[in-house]
């Protein structure tokens, strides 16, 4: 017997049913803001990563030499791909491109609750915008893609914040100060204890009171006391940028969910001005659901011209732990809405029936093993089966089938030359 | 800038707009019959391969041993990972087990027309009947599929055939034939002439003149004299057999895009009993469109109880060349119902118009960008916007929109509080 990998999942159709759920609502809910489908390789040249991406990353990637010779790499994200397709169609595409795509990566980390080596996200971008309109479009989709699934606004927020208020605070200070490294050490302060926290900034360039003021001043809701600390035009363009973001996530009807946390800073180096991330409302789930931010730097670094940029990547694992948490994981189960049975020398009739329901749309199975009435009934009742339709040679010499209503057990019978006949979806209901 | 691997391709979204359309009717055709989905991983152990598949798939692996020292391999096919899960989870599951997916596979092998080093299929695959209606049901599911896609009895056939017909034919012979090779040497008899051909077949153990006879055999239309020449119980139950499932076939409504054609043999070692390619009737797509057969052999390979198995793999590579020639590839272009074009100071209205559009299901853009009247105009009708609604300033100071049908140029103004109002797709005509 084989096993499949550590860290690699197999999804029983029970499971995939309720997966397909959210992933057809969130692609869904991209479609309807006019986001595009794309297709991406699941293999890319390794440099698109070690040129650019963060050490993390790189020290996680799966990658190897091919057959002819090539340097390879399993996609840890979808960031690096979008920007070279950006770059390599810039002139025939019209701005802003907005596009949207749902599927596998791969990082070789620490399997735990929520996170795989395998890992599936919605990734969500436009690019060739650098409006408040952009990265509110993003927040509004995330917002609808979320409520559509049912959670609401007591389930999750929108931690937002900008990297140049950061960076321009961290300028601020008179210090010699490794900006990227503090900003990650402020990506991890709610893991950390103050302390610890406050080593972290020490030890990329702040003396011990300006890594305190600096906590402070993340802290504060008063963002014109950011202002007036830095003195600097950066800060002030910074913090108009956000004001101006949330202004319009107002009009597009996801304020509700917004709220402004200079401790959110993402991870990864390339964002470059308003970040965000998802959490769960409760906390329950403790970790980032999701995030996104604006990355205008990232194209023109790809060898494009300089584009602005904007995504959110929802990432289907702990996406599930928050639905899950707020009781509204889809069930697992498979839904059907006929079986139709045949016992005796009935298959030709049977047949033509399953073909007419079929050709409504509806999801009909009939026997391909040859068995008998009761295995039969039993399997149609394992799949959920709505209506049965029973093809017997008794009923047939009289022209009928019946009709069995799996829920409540009641049956009857009906002309077999009216069922289905106009009807979209006939029931026992329609011949008691 | 960075380029893509050979023999991976980028998607995107005009030539996506298709590719989905054509995917989600295969998929929803195996749907209607009651196959379910699953999801599998993208890397197996590598010994899932070398221990079972041919030689020639070994060959054209993309393998590597992963930082934990594990040999992986990207997922050739997908009919070993199923096999894995059939045999972890047998006691579970109900009985046929029907399951679906479309995904990538990836094989380093020489590109050509229709063929990329990754490529997409949609497996479906029956486990637990060893009856003629699950080889039918297989058959009656891919001319579906292809009907769906509007493709006709014209366009497209099934070559049916039998490996135990093949193998009991070669048993009949008086010589010590390598079957498995023997077989694989009639799968490639379309594609080499006839003295290539009986070497090949004299290589593996027949004698000249039984190359030519057992060539005449295959070539018959009466399935009777085969069971004549070789007077075996094995040949007469496989005739029976590929009878029997022809006769099912005819009751699920698709013999006739079936024909006996016994030089289909089918590359793969695993299959057992009846096999079958779908080919361009027109001879235009010269290859093979995609290919299915029996394997009751399999998931006891795989250290499961024996568990007789029969499953279909179309191919989207090859089907998209099908399509192509037949005249019914989707249109590559994307599709988008409204475009909310805002100036002036009125985004906090165009907004909520948008939303409301968004949740009647409708795709919709707008302005993120900051741009005139004229240029969201030409956004508009380079996304193929049906209707555009325009949400001005002077309008909105007599409380109206402007509604431009963009396939006419004909315009009119509708009050902005009816706007949807009760209308589920508001157009042009609702107010001229």
């Amino acid at each position: 017997m084989y096993d499949r990998l550590k860290g690699f999942r197999d999804f029983y159709p029970d499971e995939m049913t309720a997966r397909r759920e959210v992933i057809d609502t969130v692609e869904a809910a991209a479609a309807r803001y006019g986001f595009r489908e794309i297709g991406t390789p699941t293999l890319e040249a390794t440099e698109l990563y070690t040129d650019k991406s963060g050490d993390e990353i790189v020290d996680q990637l799966y990658n190897f030499t091919d057959q002819g010779g090539r340097e390879v790499t399993l996609t840890p994200e979808l960031t690096p791909t979008v920007a070279r397709m950006v770059v390599a169609k810039s002139q025939a595409l019209s701005k802003p491109i907005k596009w949207r795509s749902t599927r596998p990566f791969w990082r070789y980390e620490q399997v735990q609750q929520g996170r795989f080596r395998e890992f599936y996200q919605t990734n969500v971008d436009i690019f060739g915008s650098a409006e408040p309109e952009a990265d509110a479009e993003i927040l509004a989709f995330a917002a609808d893609a979320l409520t559509d699934l049912g959670l609401t606004g007591e389930d999750f927020e929108f931690r937002v914040s900008h990297r140049d208020i950061l960076g321009g605070l961290l300028e601020a200070f008179d210090a010699e100060v490794d900006t990227e490294a503090a900003i990650r050490a402020v990506d991890k302060s709610d893991k950390i204890d103050d302390e610890e926290y406050y080593a972290l900034l020490t030890d990329v360039g702040l003396q011990y009171h300006q890594a305190e003021r600096f906590d402070d001043l993340l802290g504060t809701d008063d963002l014109a006391e950011l202002v007036d600390f830095a003195g600097t035009d950066r800060v002030a363009d910074a913090v108009s940028n956000l004001e101006a973001v949330l202004e319009a996530v107002e009009d597009f009807g996801a304020r509700e969910f917004c709220e402004i946390s200079l401790e959110t800073a993402r991870g990864l180096d390339y964002y470059t001005g308003v970040v965000f991330e998802c959490f769960d409302s409760t906390g329950e789930v403790s970790r980032s659901v999701f995030g996104g931010g604006r990355y205008d730097d990232l194209i023109e670094s790809f060898g494009g011209q300089p584009t602005p940029a904007v995504g959110v990547a929802p990432g289907h694992a702990t996406l599930q732990l928050l639905c899950e948490r707020a009781g509204v994981w889809p069930e697992e189960a498979p839904a059907t809405d006929y079986y139709v049975l045949s016992v005796g020398d009935t298959r030709a009739v049977a047949a033509a029936v399953a073909r007419e329901l079929r050709e409504l749309g509806h999801v009909v199975e009939s026997d391909v093993s040859d068995r008998s009435f009761g295995a039969q009934m039993s399997y149609a009742d394992s799949i959920n089966a709505e209506t049965v339709v029973v093809v017997g040679e008794r009923d047939l010499e009289n022209g009928e089938v019946t009709i069995k209503d799996m829920e409540t057990g009641d049956q009857t019978t009906a002309p077999v030359d009216e069922f289905p006949g106009d009807l979209e979806r006939p029931t026992y209901e329609d011949w008691e």
